[in-house]
């Protein structure tokens, strides 16, 4: 199964412009499932409100011919620093569901971090896009069970399918329940029935994830620096600076604010990715001129496969690497290890 | 007289969302009194915007399996951080008024402040929770009237009638007057007719309290760092930070800013309190971060009150409390006192 | 001739309720006149917003019974820290004009500032005010002339009618014309016909005007901390924090922001004034606190007039002190004196 | 060829009361062309804010009987610090196009920057006031074509028209594209057909300009100091601190934010002129005081000569211009060098 190659919409100038398409696309239960947020809403302004306030102090003149976006992340090169965020049940949003996502993603050299909850199998997912020569990195995301065993066996299909990595989820385990009817046929396919989530995942967990599987680990939902100075000394592969897109506590901080700070405490020792509120190419610059190694797009995606399947995320993903190769010629920086603090304004940090 | 219970109101999310089925249910005077600020309504949106710009910075993993919301009050173990702040005539809200809210407290483990302007009997607010094990503190709070005689007879029927501690409200004996038409069977059944609040108390009117009373005095209304001081010099019990919610001095600083400076001064010499602006799980998280031990809720309350008596009170409680918890488990605080400044952004102060 | 007493408008809370029955009273030109702003109203909103920034602190049980609002101003004892800021042809306003205003601020204990441009007779004020025992102080601003002569001789006027001191403009000499058609019988009773203000007054003439005139001379218009420090070593009486109330330099500083800054640099060596964008008794206080040892007040004085005549003049004036009185014993100050700096927050400066 | 002198629209107060008459007269692709912004409009609504953001702090009884706005550019003295920034395509906004707005701006003292992608000859332009004794600089706006002896081409072109200095736009040659259809009769007329810009200019190409032409060079489009420094060390005539309007990089540092380093990082070695959100003399007089030698002005101009040719923009430039005496005036500033830091809050930098 392929999915179809859909119309995209007209007069779409940037990548945020989707999002009026995919509302009025969705019906309101799965526009309301993806762009929940917790509380009053506060964390998911503060996201959006902090990178705009961050601005960028161009350089002129370097005679930037040609703008490259390659780097390596894990010790694989990867096109460019863009990853789909791990999103569950992606066929809320459109039959093709993280099928079309992960097409679009490997369409435009962008990573794909499938979810745990995903609605199409993750060896599908696999299978479509794990051959392909331009694709970024391939990595499954997962929360822990209460139960090892069951983890294991999700993780060990995540490794037979040939996925690079592992991110575990650490922000969302507790979490208020929000009432949600599935549609017929829409469901977190590796979920085993009855499965319960850990209620109280500890550092040790890590270990024994790292110690179970041969595949690199990433922690997401990092936001203190004690956490990520924690995370480099147990040796993880890498970690996401993320507040769930505001989703989990309102009120957490911003994770442009929390970004430097993160940064510095990880002293280099390992990848420090971060989402939540980037929407834009321009965005992407700023968080790797804060010290961000790569960023992964959660609802604009979305927006895209909602409006017009994998077509639409793909020219989501298209726009917003556009504008990033246009934000880095813009500020002279000819590959992205010249996105420095030295662009940003205020003086960094 | 036991209320009875009503139904609660559907589509409620969060305590926030009681405002407006108050506001629908209350004639516009009632809901005009309990809504009221003082002037332009300066500090009452201050309180609020100030909880809005502190931010936690969650940790994690944490291995947080239970949250323990127990703390200890003036020598006595106490199941939340929450009391029911000090409201006159809350029959104004709703016929069953304060034993409404009263009991909505004792259910939810929160403490309760009966008003010296109670609308119902202190005894009987005290009779109907007073044996309950789960219960929170019950105190009582008072102005300072001209003829201490006076003062001390309202006094000797909260001792007598057990409560626990005297609250003094220190900052509302010189308010501009509001005409307010007491309904029929609506009225402040504890204040002596003709009873006049001491216009202009001091220091040794409070010493005259301490000596006069075996309960504990705390003080409420103190917004400067030097009269936290010398509450901690004269051995009061504790003192709540508060603005009488942009009642009384529109100007007045918002009690998050405050707060850490009245913390400061306080210097651990007695506990310190807050309220103001409250109205969610994660303001009472911050509050506790920045140093407070406990908060006190005032209009959030009234409106669960007034929308569906003792049980709408109650609902709001624990929206308020199992937002706490949710709170503090994805800051990976176990208990509350794992609620420190660290977890803030701005770093505190 | 002494103004009818009329009635005053229901529902008034705060002087600044006054605005709406103002304007619904004058004609559109009228209200122009009064409520213009120079440019985009950057500074007239400026000043607004700064005393809302200021935060007061206030101080509790400091048995205040008495609040005492008389100061010493010039050598003599004034009932309170307001005065009418003078204003031009307030016969726009309501046809008893700055005779109704003077009026109001006799009765109230506010000091009266006669504009030189007042559409009644100078003298005609003084004598309708000079012997009320409990009035504030009564000065006549003036604009210096390009004729020494014609400036003296309404300088002689003024000191012949009573008045006890001199306020010299010194922010409106340049400034854009703004068309007026005056209405039959209203006009400035005292400029002569075809005198022109002096273009480019300077520090010279201001030292001539001191040796002219036995009158104390204080300066308006002060926001430059170098000036405030030439009008101390000139030996001048007092000095105006103003931007005119943003009607004559869009994008000036707002009067609070500048205050610190001048106060610091009078050093005590000259009562400091501030005028801009008061509205309130709180922002008396808050100015006070910052600093000065009184304000004028504008507009607030003149949409009581147009609503309501002297009566209403008065009504605001009463209202704003009432309030100063109220924030004073709030704060725990029974003095002006007791108005410092350690009641503010940010803190000062 | 002299454009015909059109009526002035009624009721305009400020520069900025022409952008509502020009949308009105300009149909939407042309506006829009005008208007446009890259991505979200941060940047441009930034720029604006910027301005606003700071204040000024006016010095009195300076005896300022004249303000003279005369100033030494290049060596060349000037009527005023105002230059008419270079703009494409003029015609799209009136017929008379770049003629009408070079006269507007000889007319009133302004100096002008004809664009590379100007639609009437530069010959033309330059006849047109070249021998105007009141005017500004005449100055020839390029960006460097990939073909150098095309490039060169066009500079004698302009050198032997009689332009004074070149300013390189060196923040533009990468840039979104943006579909404009143009009308029949409007092209960029010195462009030559199939000329593509030089995608990635480098200093070796400034320099090489340097060297072909013994015209003076500036630099348009700097915003890092690290830059405003390499100008300095190269030599050039000059810089202009610009973001383009907020029409190249959403997200990029506002210019009055970027001014205060630039100045301090060109260190007198060369002039700083800026552009961006400038929209009244004010801004003109804060720049200047920022350390600006002069500002260039855009959208304001065209608005005036979409709505009234070059009238309107000529009128435009003089209420900008007397505002900026105006604002010199009241600052006690009688030569524009008088504008300096100390007139600024927040203090500089």
């Amino acid at each position: 199964m392929q999915p179809a190659l859909e119309a995209l919409p007209l007069s779409i100038r940037c990548a945020r412009d989707y999002a009026a398409h995919a509302r009025s696309r969705l019906d309101a239960q799965a526009w309301d499932y993806f762009d929940d947020h917790a509380g009053s809403g506060l964390t998911r302004r503060a996201n959006r409100r902090a990178w705009d306030r961050v601005s960028l102090v161009p350089r002129v003149l370097r005679a930037v011919a040609h703008v490259d976006t390659r780097m390596q992340l894990l010790g694989r090169n990867q096109p460019s620093p863009l990853l789909v965020a791990p999103m569950a049940l992606q066929r809320l949003a459109h039959p093709d569901g993280e099928l079309g996502s992960a097409l679009a993603a490997a369409s435009q050299g962008a990573g794909f971090v499938a979810s745990m909850q995903s609605s199409v199998p993750l060896q599908q997912i696999a299978a479509a896009v794990r051959n392909d020569e331009g694709r970024g990195p391939l990595w499954f995301q997962l929360c822990l069970l209460q139960d090892r065993a069951a983890t294991l066996a999700i993780v060990r299909q995540a490794e037979a399918a040939g996925y690079e990595a592992l991110v575990l989820t650490v922000d969302a385990t507790i979490r208020a329940p929000r009432p949600l009817v599935l549609p017929q046929g829409v469901q977190p396919v590796h979920l085993p029935a009855g499965a319960a989530f850990h209620p109280a995942p500890g550092w040790d967990d890590v270990a024994w994830l790292q110690s179970a599987s041969s595949l690199p680990v990433l922690l997401k939902g990092v936001l203190h620096p004690a956490d990520a100075a924690q995370c480099a000394r147990m040796g993880l592969a890498g970690l996401v600076v993320s507040n769930h897109g505001g989703r989990v506590l309102d009120g957490a901080v911003a994770t442009a604010q929390a970004l430097p700070r993160i940064v510095e405490a990880a002293g280099g020792r390992l990848p420090v990715l971060v989402d939540g509120g980037i929407a834009q190419g321009t965005d992407v610059a700023k968080a790797l001129a804060l010290g961000a190694r790569a960023v992964l797009l959660g609802r604009p995606v979305i927006h895209g496969l909602a409006a017009a399947g994998a077509a639409g995320a793909a020219h989501v993903l298209r726009l917003i690497r556009d504008q990033l190769r246009l934000a880095m010629a813009q500020c002279g920086a000819a590959e992205l290890a010249e996105l420095t603090p030295e662009l940003l304004f205020p003086a960094f940090p």
